[in-house]
């Protein structure tokens, strides 16, 4: 047990994060000099960094002599990094005076996770340096802060594979390449890249650049901020379909993109998950655009607005051109699949990831099979290779925690007063890390602040809520684990 | 490919059913001479009991010569059998003019599969012989038609074990003894006792035979048919007292009861399926007491009203002393739980069973130690001995099918535009074989009749219910595999 190296990488995590904090402080400056905000909102930046960098030196003063360790390390490296960063990076948002401590916390969960769930009741009252840390904090959780120090640290240890693996989504480990850093490196470079590009066509829409920054730091990491009050709703359709296309390109496994930029077209084409991935998401705006033609007025709106709330929800975005949560029952069960079913793995989205949905079917149809055949070998294939019984295990085993954390929430949420359908669409978008609610009140364009009437029921609903957007971004181990006793034990 | 063994068996069994005829038709005669119903009500059972044995003599003149057959050749019988029986079964109704032929097979399904959910608004005008043999439905469906079959037939080939296999509830085969004859043969002995002790205990607190037999019937089969038309909130203290007793009493394992009967009292007490079931109740009520208090009265009234509520769900018998629909989120959400929970594998109740969940949640926690340490091997226990690594993937093979088939259903449901909260209770009380549903609209007392104010979605959603219960009660593969091409193909 190298409780060294786990106190030593949340404490540099620390001192990144202040880096990144210049950016909001640069915003902030150029929003005072223009004379829209006031100097004072330059503030909140130099504290929280200050704090940052003094919590991260306090914590890791220097580089422990032993950077080896295992699996167990690994998750608790990541769990608590990740409550860390959110309990300091809630600070812009007091300073600045936007909200009290416990909901910027939320907002911070919210932004890290990707979730995109906010708090804020007028988002347009909010400074433009703290409305660039909200963002910035989706672009940071999107592809993972631990897998930016590691694209960054001069290490070669073995070890940081394991913060690779708990911090990345998807059912299999996101290396690209035999080199844990090299792999980082070349996931921060797509995803740098492909922001720059889409910041480059909102640009050439019109947005101002301080909007084009923030929403695509929002859809990059597939968060969901928005800087208006209607979310999207008051963009032009060119805007929007820019959204749509960039949604849709951040919610496809970074794989992909890899074996296109080293020339593998025809290897990237043959990737099982995206193509079908694909195919799945034209089926769900067509099954909605079905449900929704009557209320929409014409085809090409219907097909619009279901096209922006397919890609939005599926990938885990969470922007919103209107209140999808008014639509009929059936537009919303679609929605709720697309929710549940999420991104491809090794994208900066959530939910369960279409590689898993896909092995959890094939495993369901084996196990048809084997009732037919109980004395045959029946195996699961991905991208036409065997799928080992380790590996099956764990995505059933992935797909049980899950199941029983929603489950508990939902439970839990209804136990606090909640009407069912309510506390069953809040938990599958925080778990999912969406972002707004399908139930028909809150409804998809209100805010969290006000959850409940009660206010310990509102707290403890949204304590619920801040759980699930962290286990479910985190998929589900490193949270849990860090409850368990076997954890922290030096014999286990 | 055993063709003949596949026809023979369900021909066999309408012959059976045709024989059990004989009850309403006495129950209908008593009622003639005591001029409460019209003699005419005697003759649906005669023209049913016809063609019962017309279409059984039609399908399966003799037996075949060869009756070996594999778990292929059991999955269709299971399957072909329950279908066969629900369809001849619904005859009485539509011959009585109780209801149309759509609506009869409704409640013969959920007769046979115990589930109780009734399509009669006004039951106390239907004829005693019609509601002997709704009762009895419940009974006959609650060990499972083919079991009885097995106790009564003179055969002793091992094929027949395919058979009790893929009929009885739980994850592992319900054979007490290694004779599969004998074994049925037991499990009906204790089934038989059981009733007859119920009836007893019924007509002791001043009920009426007729009373008496129609309400043990449907607490034996963990039904949920009564015969008046508020349920069970009519009957004194002592009959609710007897009913909670006997509805927990039939939602255990028979193993134990079987063990007990031969004076194997503490290997009996080691049961940690049985043991933990009860503990889990009892803490149930607990729950939905703390939850009801203020709404019963007093303390007294809310431990009745929520023993009744909790053992009637997680029996899945589905008795009702008052609309339980209407109580808070809270203990809805509890009851819900119990609800997709169940009773013990290898009783006659519903749900995914108590040793599947505690396989489960066992299987969960190994994911977790897996996680923490990957090179070690962790290993689900039952009963304190290792479960299978085949027996593991059967019970999380089956959750998923399950979980599928559910979600399938509710979003079929919400497409068809029946609410989400509605969508779900009634999806998982019809999977579950529970009957009563946990939405505040419909609620828990009124009947199916009229789910849906539009014709064609009434249908289609009846239809669908109408499939999850027979689903459910079959354990998912023999309805599933009758529709797979492999289940019919020579080669497969």
């Amino acid at each position: 047990m190298n409780y060294r190296a786990i106190i030593y990488y949340p404490g540099t995590i620390l001192k990144v994060v202040a880096a990144f904090l210049a950016l909001p402080f640069a915003t902030a400056i150029c929003y005072a000099i223009a004379q829209v905000d006031s100097w004072e909102c330059l503030l909140p930046f130099v504290y929280t960094a200050l704090i940052f960098l003094g919590a991260g030196f306090l914590i890791a003063p220097k580089a422990p002599a032993n950077r080896q360790f295992g699996a167990k390390e690994g998750l608790l490296i990541v769990g608590l990094s990740w409550i860390v960063i959110s309990l300091i990076g809630a600070l812009p948002y007091v300073f600045s005076g936007t909200t009290d401590y416990f909901n910027a916390v939320f907002e911070t969960i919210s932004g890290f996770t990707t979730t995109g769930a906010t708090i804020l009741d007028d988002i347009e009252a909010v400074p433009h340096g703290v409305l660039m840390w909200r963002s910035l904090t989706h672009w940071l959780g999107g592809m993972g802060i631990l897998v930016f120090l590691l694209a960054v640290m001069p290490s070669s240890d073995g070890s940081t594979f394991q913060l690779m693996k708990f911090e990345s989504p998807g059912p299999q480990v996101g290396k690209l390449v035999s080199k844990v850093r090299h792999s980082a490196a070349i996931s921060y470079f797509i995803y740098l890249g492909l922001t720059v590009v889409q910041i480059v066509f909102l640009l050439a829409g019109g947005n101002s650049l301080f909007e084009s920054m923030t929403l695509t730091f929002s859809t990059a990491g597939t968060g969901g901020f928005a800087v208006k009050n209607d979310s999207i709703a008051g963009y032009s359709v060119y805007t929007q379909i820019v959204l749509i296309v960039f949604m849709l390109i951040f919610s496809l496994n970074f794989n992909f993109y890899y074996l296109i930029v080293i020339g593998k077209i025809s290897a990237a084409l043959r990737n099982e998950e995206v193509i079908s991935y694909l195919i799945y998401i034209v089926m769900c705006i067509a099954a909605v655009t079905a449900c929704v033609f009557s209320v929409a007025g014409s085809f090409g709106q219907a097909l619009l607005d279901s096209a922006f709330a397919v890609t939005s929800i599926a990938s885990t975005t969470g922007f919103t051109t209107l209140d999808y949560a008014q639509w009929s029952e059936g537009a919303r069960a679609i929605l709720a699949i697309t929710t549940v079913v999420g991104t491809c793995a090794g994208s900066t989205g959530g939910g369960l990831k279409f590689s898993r949905v896909i092995i959890l079917f094939k495993t369901a149809g084996v196990s048809l099979l084997n009732a037919l055949r109980p004395n045959s070998v029946h195996v699961v294939k991905l991208d036409g290779k065997p799928f080992g019984r380790n590996e099956t295990e764990s995505v059933t085993g992935f797909f049980l925690l899950s199941f029983l954390v929603v489950a508990g929430s939902v439970v839990l949420l209804c136990l606090f007063g909640n009407e069912f359908s309510k506390s069953f669409y809040t938990t599958i978008t925080m778990f999912n890390n969406v972002g707004p609610c399908l139930a028909r009140n809150p409804g998809a364009l209100s805010s969290y602040y006000s959850f409940h009437p009660v206010a310990w029921a509102n707290y403890a609903s949204k304590t619920v809520m801040m759980l699930n957007m962290l286990i479910g971004r985190l998929e589900v181990y490193p949270i849990l684990l860090l409850a368990a006793p076997q954890s922290w034990s030096r014999r286990f």
